[in-house]
């Protein structure tokens, strides 16, 4: 557990300098079956399990392992939804849950907890072929949120819901219930003890330091997300998130608002991020990525880059996305030491990543 | 009282084909004097005070001299603010804490009641200079929510704070703090009950019906907001709102949402929306137009024409938008029967509307 807790308490630089193997397992297929490959309709999954300082020389073997592990085991499913047929949504979902239900990732079963030791949890997702989405900040008993989030998206006539009122929602839809304690770890209750510590110490310095520090600045990460297209040419992205560990205030980072942490169109591109969340709501992230795409005719890989390597340095936050394109062009883009994140296209080629490559 | 009631519960057209006489007050200011404010810094302010189905024939002579009179006398307070040279933050904080003090505007005092009978109020505001923002949802003791989205801005490392949290960082921030009968007004009560009624009416025939009923749909509107351009060349926009009538599920709509229905950058624009809220979110309504101005070069009266006329349309909302750019040249746009409204420029001149004129 201990080891966990080191990942996120280093003090480090947040340069993208560590080259690393990836898990390559390219397909061998037979040139035939390739071919025939190519004529079948374009699709694919991107996953991120969170950003921030994270270095391999403060990670153990086994732990990169359990990690490089669930990612893998959750792009895999989001892929078999796709390759059956099954809908972006599907596939998204599906990929999401089986990181909500690890306590590897801060969503779901991982949740941080917050200043009054609860967990409240934050889901969006949107839907690139109509534009519609769903969001849900602040639920404490919802096992998996990104199924709420959906279930706010297609079985209601709004968008966003908070607090009592969605879970009240979610009873009602006969979603999954847990009680409170289902999200305790000892891990993360370490971990807020830690922060408070922290903070402790530091304010009587300086009541800013504590959101300078990396460490600090850490506890703020931890989201996961996915974005897909299926065969039919569609489009989805979703984010599921505990917060920031220590917040207090009823405070909501990026990850229930639209166009911030998560966006979605069939015209441009599904994009997820995952950073420090004031900064992504104020940068409109998502959706400014899909707007220097739609209107300044960016690919992808541009437009994440601009708004990831420029727009939010300059801002001075910083974080990720994963995002896919109409074409099933990838993009997985961060400005922090490394992102936990996987990829799967249509002829099954598989990367697990976890630090910076350049 | 009922009055009031009856400019909500019209069936009517949406199209803005209703004329009216603005009150226009021209600046009659001898040339000499007019060249020497040409050489003054560009400023000026405009206001919302809802969208909707607001048509003459269903507006009494002295109620729509009421509404006139507070959206006079709120965006003259601002505008004395950018006069004496403080800051767009503190013009737009001045007009929207007299329409939420007011009983006429779905904001602070005149909130429209939930389904469990509470008033749950939501509000944002941001920066054009910094791109810094706030926001809260689902307060409901807080008397001048601007204000708290304002403090959470500016007094605390986050952009957006929800429900109780939100309520607790008020208090600890010394704002007034009101007992939530302040809340309750005959007007907004009886609102609830008849939007209630309607709904037991028609959920027996069609659940969907609710949504498409004009009457309906305007109980989702009522929202105050404004845009300001300051000595300093800063923009600054907020928007202030109750919400929906019947609201349940801790539903929120698109004011707290930074980049749906708020957005300020000193490169292009302020932006306030007033509308279906779910549509606004989805579209990204108030970022678009800044990204359309930032992206393709439209001027803001292009850019807000294509959001609010088109691309709000397409996809089935509908509502309107004020917004003052980083020259001073205002939009006041909406694709509803009607939206209160005013501006008034460096010069002095003064629009007050409420029908639609084209």
């Amino acid at each position: 557990m201990k080891k966990i807790l080191l990942v996120f308490a280093i003090f480090g630089t947040l340069a993208c300098n560590h080259a690393e193997e990836q898990s390559k397992v390219e397909a061998a297929t037979p040139e035939a079956a390739s071919e025939e490959k190519d004529s079948l309709p374009n699709f694919g999954i991107v996953i991120h399990g969170g950003a921030g300082t994270i270095l391999k020389e403060n990670m153990s073997d086994s732990l990169e392992q359990q990690y490089r592990a669930k990612l893998e085991e959750a792009v895999r499913a989001g892929h078999a939804v796709l390759e059956r047929g099954g809908t972006s949504i599907e596939a998204i979902e599906q990929a999401i849950n089986i990181m909500e239900d690890s306590p590897l990732f801060n969503a779901g079963k991982g949740a941080v907890f917050t200043n009054a030791e609860t967990n409240e949890l934050d889901a969006a997702v949107m839907d690139g072929k109509t534009l519609n989405a769903g969001a849900v900040a602040g639920v404490t008993t919802v096992k998996n949120p990104i199924d709420l989030a959906i279930a706010v998206m297609n079985r209601s006539e709004h968008v966003m819901m908070i607090g009592k009122g969605a879970e009240t929602f979610a009873k009602e839809q006969g979603m999954e219930i847990v009680d409170p304690e289902y999200f305790y770890t000892e891990n993360r209750y370490r971990g807020l003890q830690r922060v408070k510590d922290s903070e402790k110490t530091q304010l009587d310095h300086d009541q800013k330091t504590a959101f300078l520090d990396p460490f600090i600045k850490d506890s703020k990460y931890g989201t996961v997300g996915a974005a897909a297209l299926d065969k039919h040419g569609n489009l989805a992205a979703g984010t599921s998130t505990g917060g920031m560990t220590n917040k207090r205030w009823g405070r909501v980072g990026d990850v229930p608002v639209i166009g911030a942490g998560t966006y979605a169109n069939n015209k441009t591109a599904a994009i997820s991020g995952t950073g420090w969340g004031e900064f992504f709501i104020r940068g409109v992230v998502a959706y400014d990525i899909s707007a220097l795409m739609e209107y300044k005719n960016l690919s992808l890989q541009e437009a994440a880059r601009e708004v990831i390597q420029k727009k939010n340095v300059d801002l001075g936050g910083n974080g990720g996305i994963i995002a896919i394109d109409h074409e099933g062009n990838v993009a997985m883009e961060f400005n922090t030491a490394g992102m936990y994140r996987a990829k799967m296209n249509k002829d099954g080629a598989l990367e697990v990543a976890i630090y910076g490559e350049k």
